[in-house]
């Protein structure tokens, strides 16, 4: 698995040792984070939208109803910038200019090109699905070549990407270590709550296996 | 209080159900992000980055070293387009094509201003620190005027702006309600681990009030 080449719009500048062009790097945050930031120029103007992804290989999926803004805005092979950012930790220092926060992103720049295909298509269906809930695909009914019709898939290249990633304690100026303020870090993580059944959930329905053994941190698209 | 006036850009127009122009409800969302998502245009090229973030009342400050791309793009008043994206849940639906997630989204357009004097760059740090942990302004040592000279701060006016927000169960399609999938929602929320202190940290520091009553999802500014 080749590493990504710097370019002139990946290359982090600003504190550049918290760069990575690490191909693993960049597809493990891919993989743990459950929206993206799709960027793009509407009119001259920037314009952001969250959304749900999925990754395939080299390649992100994006998704949605034919009538949507972005998608309309992409289809065409318009520039697009998707972040994806994970937060790993409250960074407390002695001072307040020096607080900052541990977190993971990264940034993938290139053109989308409109996925056609049924069989690629339902294949970006599969990972949409997979990389939500790893081993979901396998439970629930397939989509129906109506569905499939009504969505429109993007597929986006991850040849220009990087991560930038910040991890470990506060760095403060020399002459405040010996001020009495607790520093340190207060990690975050995302954590799984009780699951709700849908009100109309059959009786006898028991949860399912992948929902049970669910981990948010770490799924893998693991197609089946 | 008065609400957000849609525009062009901010009307919700897919499924304009979930869009809010409530400004109660925009500020909870921004007050409980860790990070928003800055987009601007490069050589007419989309850029989105992700950074810290602090409010105070209508407006929104960012803020970096005088040397960013981002910061130097918009400091001469360039449209930008912020977000943030909180993700509450995942909608486990019968049937893969209906999956969804449950979340809660702010979008922000205008032009930034750049923070010179002296006084509101002070209460924009202030802004910045207290968003992240509330209280904890007043237990850290206070920005220096070098160190208030090296940053550069940027006010965006919170004037056209919108929430979106998804809740609730998923929603099937009505034959597959009888299928023997389990469905409903697995909520997600932010936790915090347990906190790491500095390395460096001297003996007999204990912890700080403010982080041991430290709730991320209801931090609100709360000025000293």
């Amino acid at each position: 698995m080749n590493d990504f080449t710097p370019t002139e719009r990946t290359k982090v500048r600003r504190l550049p040792q918290r760069g990575s062009y690490d191909r693993a790097v960049v597809y493990d945050i891919l993989d743990e984070g459950f929206v993206c930031q799709v960027g793009f120029v509407a009119e001259g103007r920037p314009v952001v939208i969250p959304t749900a992804y999925g990754r395939d290989g080299d390649q992100l999926f994006l998704h949605g109803a034919r009538a949507s803004r972005m998608l309309k805005a992409l289809r065409d092979g318009a520039e697009v910038c998707v972040t994806v950012t994970l937060v790993d930790g409250l960074v407390l220092a002695r001072s307040a200019f020096h607080h900052s926060i541990n977190y993971r992103s990264v940034v993938v720049f290139g053109r989308a090109r409109v996925v056609e295909a049924e069989e690629e298509k339902a294949r970006a269906l599969l990972a949409f699905t997979e990389h939500v809930v790893p081993g979901r695909w396998a439970e629930v009914r397939e989509p129906t070549r109506q569905e499939l019709d009504a969505t429109l898939v993007l597929a986006l290249p991850l040849a220009e990407a990087s991560a930038k990633v910040r991890t470990g304690p506060p760095v403060d100026d020399e002459e405040d270590y010996a001020l009495a303020v607790w520093a340190g870090v207060l990690p975050l993580r995302v954590s799984v709550g009780e699951a709700v059944p849908d009100p109309r959930l059959p009786e006898g329905v028991g949860m399912s296996d992948c929902l049970a053994r669910f981990d948010p941190a770490s799924r893998r698209a693991r197609p089946a």
